[in-house]
């Protein structure tokens, strides 16, 4: 079945700028919480995977800004998979004003699979069963 | 004349992460870095834009990974605007290693320019002096 | 009546360092998160105050480490107020594991409060009820 | 010879917050900044450490406000070990404005050293060289 995950962070003090709204930098972080939580739902959390060797480092990140956030908002970050082909991953993000539903951000990540030695590795083949959930779990986008 | 900054940042203990990379949330940091140098050495530094009541928002930022950075590296972060229209600004950017000139990462953000209540603003009209240097610092890209 | 909040917050990948464990750092932030809900439950919080023209930055701190952090540990922020003299307030920290109950740091800051031109100001004078909530949540140390 | 490092760094833009002000958790930043260059400059550097097996973590840290810094202020940390007993170190910051002279914060750091597997060690067992080296760079403290 096709998942979604929804997490919630409050925009902290440190994390505001002198433009008293949420630096742009954190968005980046925020998707990164949302897509451990992801991962950790589907039973293949980021803690267990690096125990096995499995790490999963960025490709590309992207983040397009809609509407500014401020201190202490409550914001809900959403984030599902719209790709995966067994050596690489395509997440999606949506982050929005809990309060409001106004959306503040939209954003997209590329991840690839590598050992603890750096080479890249095929989940398909050191992983069936995370193979099986990251196919299952996959988002497909309509059009 | 077109206008290409080159900035210089060594990667600091606190900027790495547990898989012993510099976190890649970072380089949109650095980028940051170098657009604000790239603007100082235009003669519009942010400093003096916002004290004039110009600030300019980030409306998306993209990072393309290439290769991981390592504590203590020491990089050129390379930025120049590719796209100026009078409201709205696009630059690229290419961070290398300084000593092995490996590429680590490349990168886009566009930006936009409102006044201290949020408005959008045009640099064409609040700035002529300002919208003359950004139309002149402009790389245009061979097509 | 005295009061002590008790905030969480999950170690995250981003907050991790290259020793693999959370960065000391982050405990100064993680202070901060604490604080701010400790001053919400109090109905005097930072967003209200800011807007009011009450600042409290930050006079001193630090921070004890008793045992590493890391990766996507539960913790739990114990925050109190353990003197207040109407124009500085002290504040005492205690991070703990939430599944362990192990002790990773103590901490203590203490605080003034300006107006948003930078003077000090005496809370007692600008906000007679703010003056008195701080002055019942105060934990008296023992000794 | 005792041994004092000065570290210059540039407030970014990314380390202000909402007041306006460099958030007072990056000073914790630019000690660990002033410190590895410190031992850098003392040709024992934390990543030849770290490669040798020698970690060293920080047990505690203070940080003592005096004026607030503002963005892109040029600062100057001033950082020199005033204890040293072979398996502990104590280190002393100054943070200036480098244009004004302006002092800014005072701090202090405790630390012990390591091996991977978390256990103390002894620099003076472990690395003879290193101990004569960190006794010798200590700055006696008048009084």
């Amino acid at each position: 079945m096709s998942h979604v995950t929804v997490h919630e962070h409050k925009v902290q003090y440190y994390e505001t700028d002198q433009m008293a709204i949420a630096h742009h930098s954190n968005y980046i972080r925020w998707f990164e919480e949302a897509r451990i939580k992801l991962f950790d739902e589907l039973g293949i959390g980021y803690k267990e995977s690096e125990e096995k060797g499995i790490i999963s480092p960025v490709v590309s990140v992207e983040a397009n800004y809609k509407n500014m956030s401020r201190f202490y908002d409550d914001l809900l970050i959403k984030v599902w998979i719209v790709d995966y082909t067994g050596v690489r991953a395509t997440l999606k993000y949506e982050v929005t004003d809990k309060k409001t539903g106004e959306l503040r951000c939209t954003g997209k990540s590329k991840h690839c699979f590598i050992n603890p030695e750096g080479r890249v590795i095929s989940i398909k083949k050191v992983s069936p069963e995370g193979h099986k959930i990251l196919e299952e779990a996959c988002v497909k986008e309509e059009g």
